[in-house]
């Protein structure tokens, strides 16, 4: 008999329980091994679910018992997350979690202690909730070189998006409708500033490549600054806009990755990704493009992936599973403003054709965009550059006395 | 040093030795092993690859040499695959295979033999080509009840389909541009029949449900009978025609698996696989949808699933991964007349209305569907009844002297 503990009793830890009860003949049949959860650790008390002999307060009853094979950590938040699982991995425990936070800021010394303590440290449900895509690319694509990733990663943010192409919405009404829907927290500042599809493309990049890459270093743009204005331009455009995460290795062996609301053609296979919904396209040099779709987050979802790794960390109790990477390195990540882009650009321009004349100056041929009765602007998109020189060509622009109403990338998957 | 052995020099054969020789360095650092490919078998002679020293031609070879812990098969078909998979496994050497004819008539058997041997059997290449499918059914979604798979698995047929849809081509034509192009085999009848489709089903069905299912059992159309006004039809109706192979599990345990041109809406995430792509979606109890989508056949996307497929194998040498189904049952797969469909309809008729009446006595509240320029004929969508009692009501209206001129299923994916 295997005992697991869960450490958190919120939306993701409650889910745990009903999928580990609801499918637990066919769990344990795949599994290969008795299992049972044998603690809750909670704050609070829940005297009114079946299992609430099962919750305890004092992490060190968990740590203390040996016959606690596996410790599933639902808490979220780096504290007391990290503390917790460190000593869990520490103590020759296996550590699956859901927690991307943590793992985007603490992964690669995690990992270590588990390869030394000879356990696994898994983390499916970090990314993509439901949606398996880090084993996929850990061991599916195995034979590959990944040459770029690039994903839908937040619901909250591509439901809002939605809303506002299909309805004409504003950002800030779809917001509130997201936050009325229980998609958006009350500060929804770590999905709609893109802070948590952040973290998502670190965890993507350091097990793609290998090494860890910290959040700080991903150039990160959010979507509060999209307006209905953008959406008719990119509908006119004959696209739409997404909230993208993407990350590749350039040719000197640095990474490049970056977080932004970006054009994509309606053709894309990530154009269809519409709502909660997450997608994620990996492109591998024998494989081509691979598309991953499903729910992104989700009670139920998320708690599937958590426990599909809990089963196959049972399985693989003798077998460590071979998920590693190595410590960030200074100089890894490269400056984004290196990196060459094509811009799509909104200024303010009472004499349209005079304005273009001055973009044509500062950056050569650009691509005029009109949309249906937007007026006393003009917009373009830019050819393809360093990013560096498209900002210094618009700060030219500025100095023209032109104001910049908007900048948006445009991507080409 | 472990070494591996290739049987078959085709398409898929070179692919292996490609992909391998390509990135060996990351193969071998992902499998933790040193590995080389040993000997390719083929009958013709190879002078010309910079690998000719590794051919043999005669299989005793092969499974003499005890250093060998890794065959691949990729010759395709049933004979001499059949045999020497199974000696292979019999000898005690892990097996990895792409050929979906082999796992379809023999999987149950191949995998008792590896259980018994305590080896590996893997076969991810054989469905989906290099798309991860069959792991994550089998690993990712462990903690769901697979509720159904509905899929768009076979390349060859969705080019055809998405031309006579895209550029209003024929049947016939779209099939001869296929063949010159490479897509399609000089003799089609696998793809364009659904067999292949079938066996492809028949895997995925063996795999989530546990149980083996034989083609023999699956109710099976191509699409050959598809004609430029069905297309016109589904367009006006608001969808695309997609050659779907799904299976479900009935709530009496019996299995409901079929493969058919199918009516789906413009909003599905399927009907926006198009050209060779594959797209296979899996409804899980608490994920809900997830859809993959790739290429799903080719030459160097399917060698990645088989070198992937290596690399684990060696990875689990000691500890054999949990992959297993039970024998064939008889009265296991139930009739496809039991099940409920929604089926559209056309019939020859002059008189619409007075057709129309006809139906409507014989099945009920039905929805006419127009199709601008299609003339004397009559065209609507069943409702959800048995398919036995859908045929019946059509028997009933052949009767009456109207020829049916097209039956398509409807699906809500």
């Amino acid at each position: 008999m295997i005992a697991i503990a869960v450490l958190g009793h919120g939306t993701v830890g409650s889910g745990v329980l009903e999928v580990f009860n609801k499918n637990h003949e066919s769990i344990i049949q795949k599994a290969g091994e008795d299992m049972e959860i044998r603690y809750v650790l909670d704050r609070r008390d829940f005297p009114d679910v079946p299992y609430h002999d099962k919750f305890v307060k004092d992490f060190d009853v968990i740590l203390n018992d040996p016959e606690v094979r596996v410790v599933v950590e639902v808490l979220g938040g780096l504290n007391p997350a990290y503390d917790f699982v460190r000593r869990c991995l520490e103590a020759g425990k296996n550590v699956v979690t859901s927690n991307k936070e943590l793992v985007a800021a603490k992964g690669a010394e995690l990992l270590a202690i588990a390869r030394e303590k000879n356990v696994n440290f898994l983390f499916e449900a970090s990314v993509g909730g439901g949606i398996p895509i880090l084993r996929p690319l850990s061991q599916c694509l195995s034979a590959n070189q990944i040459v770029e990733i690039a994903g839908i990663l937040n619901g909250t943010t591509n439901f809002i998006l939605t809303k506002m192409f299909r309805e004409g919405m504003a950002f800030a009404d779809a917001l509130a409708l997201a936050q009325q829907l229980g998609y958006a927290e009350r500060d929804p500042s770590a999905d709609v500033e893109g802070g948590d599809a952040c973290r998502k493309v670190c965890i993507l990049a350091s097990l793609a490549y290998g090494r860890h890459v910290n959040p700080e270093d991903v150039h990160t743009e959010g979507i509060t600054h999209i307006t209905a204005e953008d959406v008719r331009y990119a509908d006119a455009w004959g696209g739409v806009i997404k909230l993208i995460g993407r990350v590749k290795k350039l040719e000197d062996g640095r990474l490049f990755a970056m977080v932004s609301p970006a054009f994509i053609s309606r053709e894309s296979q990530l154009a269809t990704v519409d709502d909660v919904f997450n997608g994620i396209l990996v492109r591998g040099d024998a494989l081509g493009d691979v598309v991953f779709y499903g729910r992104g987050a989700g009670k139920l979802p998320t708690a599937s992936a958590v426990v599909a790794d809990v089963i196959d960390a049972v399985k693989h109790l003798k077998a460590r599973k071979y998920i590693f990477w190595e410590p960030a390195k200074d100089g890894y990540v490269c400056d984004y403003l290196e990196v060459p882009a094509a811009m799509f650009v909104r200024i303010a321009a009472r004499n349209r054709a005079e304005a273009l004349r001055s973009v044509h100056g500062l950056l050569g041929s650009v691509t005029e965009v009109v949309a249906p009765g937007v007026e006393n602007e003009a917009a373009f998109i830019t050819p393809t550059l360093p990013e560096g020189e498209i900002a210094r060509a618009l700060q030219a622009l500025q100095a023209l006395d032109y104001t910049i109403l908007s900048t948006i990338r445009v991507l080409d998957y």
